[in-house]
């Protein structure tokens, strides 16, 4: 066996590990946003908002700063009354990147799917930032434009 | 003596943690913050992009997702040609967050003040995600809106 077979074979799991797309991280944090679109697309904007974290820090970024769980929660049934103006929601081209043990970066892109009745459809890109809390991985920081 | 002089002795140092706005991390990170501000209005697009990590996981969020150093600085070159294109840059109502002890979020609004021919005052809303390197704290994520 020459000496660049056992090279080679040392290799492929480090290439594997690259690649993986499946950290406990990243399934983690995925399963968190699979949740919300499910919850989303039955209209249950409440267990769509427990993928953040109940904190006066959790902050949304749109047209404006808004902090604070609650005042999220608010601003999300204010713009959202009814299933209808719900719509669909799909979320799509996750990049999902831990920052340590205890954060994690998430870039994607949102669509919804409404009638034009209901505001018509809307999309665009979100950047989320979680923590790992007691709770799970929850959302701490969300810019949506 | 009563009791609750006693106990309020102990809470001003505490308080004093809590609303002190100059951790290490956050004076180091707002260093960075000023010396782009300071490198844009002198029309310096370099030393404005060395606030950002030199990595090909840079990425900037604006109308769509720009991954990569070069590109992002490829993007800034092709928006702001010329210092009058830049206009005059004003960072301000920063939010610092320290992430553990390698990262931390920033949220604040820039403002471009520039004339007419130029294209116009601009601004909006920043969400950054610093991350400490061997070469100091740099941006890894900015989504811009």
């Amino acid at each position: 066996m020459p000496a660049w077979s056992r090279r080679t074979v040392l290799l492929i799991p480090a290439l594997g590990v690259v690649h993986a797309q499946n950290t406990p991280t990243e399934s983690a944090v995925r399963a968190v946003l699979e949740t919300q679109q499910t919850a989303w697309n039955r209209g249950d904007v409440e267990t769509f908002m427990a993928g953040y974290e109940a904190s006066e820090e959790t902050t949304f970024v749109g047209a404006t700063v808004t902090r604070g769980y609650q005042k999220v929660l608010d601003n999300y049934h204010r713009r959202y009354p009814t299933k209808e103006k719900m719509g669909r929601l799909t979320f799509s081209d996750m990049q999902i990147r831990p920052l340590g043990t205890d954060y994690a970066s998430v870039i994607g892109h949102w669509h919804l799917e409404r009638s034009a009745d209901a505001g018509g459809n809307a999309g665009g890109i979100y950047t989320l930032l979680f923590r790992k809390t007691a709770q799970g991985w929850k959302i701490i920081l969300d810019h949506t434009s």
